[in-house]
Formats: C-alpha cells, sequence, structure tokens
C-alpha cells in the first residue's frame, strides 16, 4: 500500500490534509478516490504509521481520516549522522539513497582536504534539494517512519563544532585499519545506549590527511578501523550502518 | 602501490612473468621500468603477498622477482556466496564491486519467478566476462588476496542442488521481517567457524514468490530478516556482508 509523509497538522488525532507533490502523486499518479486506503506517516510521531482512508479530493488538496495508528517500529535505536567528505560524481546521492535504506537519521556532508569537488554556492541549494528528495524517496521505499536530515555542505572546522552536540563522535581510518585497529567502532557500540547519537565521519576519495585526522582526534573524534579491506568512500557508510543495525537490531 | 593479480606460475618461489592486459597496464598505463617496485597476488597463496621488482620488460611480457612475502589478512574468515535473484538493470554490477570490497567470495546470480530480465543465452557470456573485471577491479581496489568468482546464472533449482556443499544456507525473506524475526542471522553467524561455507540467498525486486520461499525451506535454507526496514535488492547483500564482517573482523 502507497505511504505518505505527512507535512500538514493533525486535527483531533484524525483528519489531516494532503498538498503539493505528494497530493500530484496520489490523485494522478496512483488515481486514488474516496474511500481507498493508504498509510500516512508523520514527522511528530516516531514508530507509529496511520492506516488511513481517503475522504475527499478537490483541484488541488484532498482530505483524509485515520482509520487506525499501527505500531511501527522502523527506525535505528540510535540516532546516526553520516558526514561524508564531499566526493566526486553523484557518489553522495548513493550514500544518501543507501543510508537512507540502512536507517541513517542525517546526512552532513563537509569539504575536505581531500575532496576533488569544488564547492559553489550557487549549485548548493539545488544539490540540497536533489538530495532531500532523495532521502523522502528512498524513506518511502523503505517504509521508514523518518524522512532523514541533509545538511548544507560544512569546512571540517564547522563539523568539529556541530559535533559537540552528538553522545560519540567516530571518524573512519584507513591508517588505523592498515596498522589493525579492529576493536575501537564496536568497543563503542557496546557503550552506547538507547537514543545516543553518534557522528561518523568518512573521508573522500583518497581519504582523511594526516592533519585532518588530527584535528578531529584533538577535537574528540575516535579514530577506528572498518575491517582489513580498503573499502570506497561511498562503501565505508554503508558498513558502518549496516554493523549499526546488526548490533542493535538483530543482535539484541 | 600498485597490485597485480599473476596468474603465471611463479618460479623457485621467487620469479614470475606478467603478461596480457595486466603488462599492458604495468607498461603502457604505467609506465614501470626495470627497477620499479610493486604487489603481487597469487591466486594459490591466500593471505600472502609479494612485495615485487621488475627485472627486465619486453614488447609482450615483464619478468619480475619477489623481493619479499608479506603476510596479508584481507580475507573474510569464512567463505561466503552471494546468491542475487536476477535484478534489473546494472544492479549486478553495483552488488558485484560492492559485494568485492566487503568480502564476498563468489556470487552466484539465479533466475527469480519475479525477475524481470530474461536471461539471454547469447548475451550470457559477455555479461559475465563484464562481471569478471568488476570483480577482478574492485579486488584489486580494496587490496584483496582473492577475486571473487562469478558463476554463471542458473535456475533456482540448480542453485538448491549447488547450495547442497555449502555448511550454511540462508535466505534473507523480507516476510520473515515483517513477522518480526530478527535471531536467525545472528544466531546463525554464532555457530559458524573459521573456513565454514556460507550460502545467502536474496530475490529480486518484489522478492521471493511464496512457492520460491517454501523450496528454499525444503531444501534446509534458513529464512532470515534482515532488520525493520525494507532493504532494496542490491541493498540486502551488502548489509548482509558488512554485518558478517562486523561480527567475524572488528567483534572478535
Amino acid at each position: 500500500m502507497q505511504r505518505y509523509f505527512i507535512h500538514e497538522p493533525i486535527k483531533d488525532d484524525q483528519s489531516f490534509r494532503i498538498k503539493g507533490e505528494d497530493f500530484h502523486h496520489l490523485s494522478r499518479v496512483m488515481r486514488m478516490k474516496a474511500g481507498d486506503h493508504f498509510y500516512a506517516v508523520f514527522s511528530d510521531r516516531q514508530n507509529q504509521t496511520a492506516l488511513a482512508v481517503l475522504d475527499e479530493i478537490s483541484s488541488d488538496c484532498a482530505r483524509a481520516t485515520v482509520v487506525k495508528w499501527i505500531r511501527d517500529e522502523k527506525e535505528l535505536p540510535i540516532q546516526v549522522t553520516v558526514a561524508s567528505g564531499l566526493p566526486k560524481g553523484d557518489k553522495l546521492e548513493l550514500i544518501i539513497q543507501k543510508g537512507t535504506e540502512l536507517g541513517a537519521s542525517s546526512f552532513l556532508p563537509f569539504m575536505a582536504e581531500r575532496s576533488i569537488v569544488k564547492w559553489d554556492e550557487k549549485k548548493m541549494h539545488k544539490k540540497v534539494v536533489r538530495w532531500e528528495k532523495i532521502a523522502k524517496e528512498a524513506a518511502e521505499q523503505s517504509q521508514r517512519t523518518v524522512i532523514p536530515e541533509i545538511y548544507e555542505p560544512v569546512s571540517i572546522e564547522k563539523l568539529c563544532e556541530m559535533a559537540d552536540r552528538y553522545t560519540w563522535k567516530l571518524f573512519a581510518y584507513e591508517e588505523a585499519a592498515k596498522e589493525g585497529e579492529h576493536r575501537q567502532f564496536y568497543e563503542t557500540l557496546k557503550n552506547v545506549k538507547q537514543k545516543d547519537t553518534l557522528l561518523i565521519a568518512f573521508g573522500p576519495e583518497g581519504g582523511f590527511s594526516q592533519e585532518e585526522a588530527s584535528l578531529l582526534s584533538e577535537k574528540g573524534f575516535i579514530p577506528c578501523g572498518l575491517g582489513p579491506r580498503i573499502l570506497r568512500t561511498e562503501t565505508a557508510p554503508l558498513y558502518a550502518l549496516s554493523a549499526i543495525s546488526y548490533h542493535f537490531e538483530l543482535m539484541r
């Protein structure tokens, strides 16, 4: 059954409207009619999804009523932010699409020393809008109850500043992995508690420079290895998110 | 430093030749000369990599000598075969590229009931050659010591037959996940021993049909859920491989 993320307020816990793109999708693409059912997800109701019925369709919006609330635990028990050093081409799109399926709660791109792509202020807004669209579609497809937030790209200094509000800060460091470091990631996850926030930073192609690694360590980020094989910049976040899901959702 | 997988025999544990595409890459692309060093990986020497020096370049081959053998544990301690129901477009390429980085030892595509792509015998060989090339490049890039094997696509009946030689057989089943199944994958990994072989089957877009799920269960495959979110057909194998690496390489 179709799922929509509803941004309109809900009245008396039961009636709401659908406007904009979702209205277009519902009326034109799905050709739904009064009486048809769908799932509605509200941003302020994590872990709950509404089975809803369509009451009325007008020219620019639809009205619907909640039939029943369903308990729907689709979210990781911890909040994970993926901070990616801006990679080449459309790799960040892959990270956002797959990372959303795998449960990330936000994505924070940053300009790393070895980022080839130079960030263009003018193109920024357009890119972020596209990334938000990818996250929304992946959230719907994977049946999540939250759409991950996409931040505008920041400098590594700003990243360090923003990281202060997280319970845990990690960075994937190839040099650590080469020296056989393999315990930090697991040791950290063992200490993470439900509802903790975790930020994990990944370098772009070529990884973090030594200066960046020193800066991150200084700011309290723990360097960790993600196994003995060298993972591409877009594969490492998917590894980390899968491992986090395995640890908290399958091993429990 | 450049890495090559050497298919020529090695003499007296120290001298070998490089021919074909790798020779072309070494002499034309990298413009290496006598005296230059590189890493050489031999298919019969798992967990060992040779630091080698180039002795001589002729018109169609190069001769090189091993300077020293380096212990190089890059392979997962268990052998994992990813069996994918043939997906649409070039998704299998993504599965093979990322799956190789994540340590899979072979890929076995099969024709599933819901596979949209119909398998064309004539195009088969060309596709397999392409997949092999992707696996080789990803193995080099991730610094593995083994290139994963790619099987030609088979029927699901043949898959069941081939699965008999594996220590463990699993299949990712969305219906199991929906019913809250989340222990089987972890319970299985807890019982897997070093050098065991594990086959894990994934459905195409739309998943396994009920008949296929019944057949797989009958043949001894264990149905398992991979968490509460619905993963795309190309994401599920990456999740499973990451979790396997986390379990055996980081949690140890």
